[in-house]
């Protein structure tokens, strides 16, 4: 997911540690919940665990108006606002609060996600020995995320969401969040997302989890305090990552065949540009957890399969699909919506996967009309 | 372009020395054509090149029954026939010959394509002082490997060709042909192609080239002496350019969410086969000058745009696209049918851009039709 536009140029000296938030590092508008052990899916219990969050408005006396917005691969907790002294990018979904989600009627929390490089425990992270995490950060999946969202609520005093919105990755996270709380959510909305990673969305981070993990700083994971990092590959799964997200025609009417003058075309300058930045911000060793965590995602495992799984569903399931999306085909998200008997949303858009970010005007109404209670 | 589709397991030695045919290896079916010096399109003459090509049938006295067959970017001349000493592979488009090109009827002639890796001079190939031309191998374009084949077919006493035929990256070089040579050609048959590289298709290639050239035994492309090899650049090159040529839903249908038992997905594995695959049989070097060239690709260029260019071919065109085709998308071919105001083909199939290879019975007739005079 990305919105960043201009190719504008950028460099990384070579050898330049690993992108993402450490502890020490000014905090932004980041608050910091200690959640102690968390138990994890595959097994075992993840220590110390510390989730990393930011919130607009505050929580009414009833406290029924708790939304909570969940953020894709490479995003975080700051979902509006400007850049500033410890946050290196503004708001990945600026404009989103005020005008569609008002923070006089809502109080809106974003949680950087478990395995992530803002401020949330992941493998850049100190373990109990004061060492980064590194390889020996465990595999998670969506569902220990959102039991990590989980007990962030109960820190926040909220048994239950109005809403939980989010696209791509963070759509998943907002479809496992009623089924593993189904007394905890009142609506879902999962943009531009699926049921379960499918086998061109893995076959998609194949090459991605390649180029980092055959980068020769990357170390087996354990590069945190060798000074470098793996800033080629992260540099290379991004290149994958951004063309994914976006859509043959807008490449095609957007760049075409043109010349950056410097004897690459104008679309490569572009993909250097997404990929300088993105190592400049975010830490490999997360991307790759994360990756991992997405491929591991299937609403239907040990709930006998999708339609089964939602065809309990207490919540109110808000299903929205990019109709340019081919990383996220519209087929997934109608799935969802028939299997939870709900409409299909549609959104138009000419960027692909990024229209859910992109197309504000159409997801706002979409997320404002589902909060109408 | 591939066909091969067991994932079965195989690995390289670290450090194995680059794929591809070597002088002195044994030559399998090949004949090797000395043509001198090739003057380049960017400038500059490559000296001593040598075409490593493949022939059936027999050149009739008119000389007016030769098919040329233009082999995509892995591939090589070996279009029909079993593997064997000094040749990795049985033919790419095994079953054309002689089902729909009889060489009772049509001389047949392949050429390995300039820049490549199995007996054409390219990068690995000796330069005048006796290293592999390496770094130092000049950038090539689609024009310069036609004029390299327009040289070999001199040599083989063909002035005309009844027709040239090729898909993908040899789609370009059959569309070039009759454009470059107006009186030499008198069928063109271009399957799975474009007039020019789309920003598309240059975005897929970023991270290719990003992937070998980052690879540290990439050595700036003067790997051939270090006993090493970018295998895993390579590979990750192959991993992504390998989804590219099928479809989603192929790879939904075949492999889903299978498990490989290995704690991979199956279509993981799938990918790792064919990324090791690739890198015992072809070389990066070539990989990257071969890449390059395909994005230099455009029949507009010093011809005031594609119809133009177009407008006035003395060529029939025969263009065919693949219906679930997404690199090569089936506008582009039709591009190509209405600048030469010919008809559009669509080869239908469920497999994207490699359909034109497995759908081999509908691309044979395509040919054979092609070819009644």
């Amino acid at each position: 997911m990305d919105q960043d536009r201009p190719p504008v140029e950028a460099d990384l000296s070579p050898g330049q540690v690993a992108g993402g938030w450490r502890a020490g590092d000014p905090a932004g508008a980041r608050k910091f919940a200690g959640l102690g052990g968390l138990p994890l899916e595959y097994g075992g219990t993840l220590p110390d665990v510390t989730i990393a969050y930011e919130t607009w408005g505050r929580l009414n006396a009833a406290a029924d108006n708790a939304v909570l917005i969940c953020h894709a691969l490479t995003g975080d907790a700051h979902v509006v606002g400007p850049a500033g002294p410890g946050q290196p990018t503004p708001g990945w979904w600026d404009g989103l609060i005020p005008t569609y989600l008002n923070p006089d009627d809502w109080f809106v929390v974003a949680a950087n996600v478990l395995g992530g490089c803002q401020g949330s425990t992941g493998p850049s992270s100190q373990a109990p020995d004061g060492q980064a995490w590194g390889s020996r950060f465990p595999a998670i999946t969506i569902r220990d995320q959102v039991a990590a969202e989980a007990s962030l609520a109960d820190q926040l005093g909220i048994d239950r969401w109005a809403a939980v919105i989010g696209g791509s990755m963070g759509g998943m996270r907002a479809l496992e969040w009623p089924l593993l709380y189904p007394d905890r959510v009142a609506t879902s909305v999962v943009l531009a997302s699926t049921g379960y990673a499918t086998a061109e969305q893995i076959a998609w981070c194949a090459p991605q989890l390649a180029a980092i993990e055959s980068d020769p700083h990357w170390f087996g994971g354990d590069y945190y305090a060798t000074g470098k990092a793996p800033v080629a590959g992260l540099g290379i799964a991004r290149r994958i990552a951004h063309v994914t997200y976006r859509s043959e025609y807008e490449l095609a009417t957007r760049f075409g065949r043109d010349p950056q003058g410097d004897g690459r075309f104008a679309v490569e300058s572009y993909l250097d540009h997404h990929a300088t930045k993105l190592a400049q911000r975010f830490d490999a060793g997360s991307y790759v957890v994360l990756t991992r965590a997405m491929n591991s995602h299937d609403v239907g495992r040990d709930r006998g399969g999708l339609s089964e799984a939602l065809s309990g569903l207490k919540a109110r399931l808000v299903v929205a699909a990019v109709d340019s999306d081919r990383l996220y085909p519209p087929r997934l998200s109608a799935e969802l919506a028939e299997a939870s008997t709900g409409p299909l949303h549609l959104v138009k858009s000419p960027y692909g996967h990024d229209g859910f970010l992109l197309e504000l005007d159409q997801v706002g109404h979409l997320i404002a009309e589902a909060l109408i209670r």
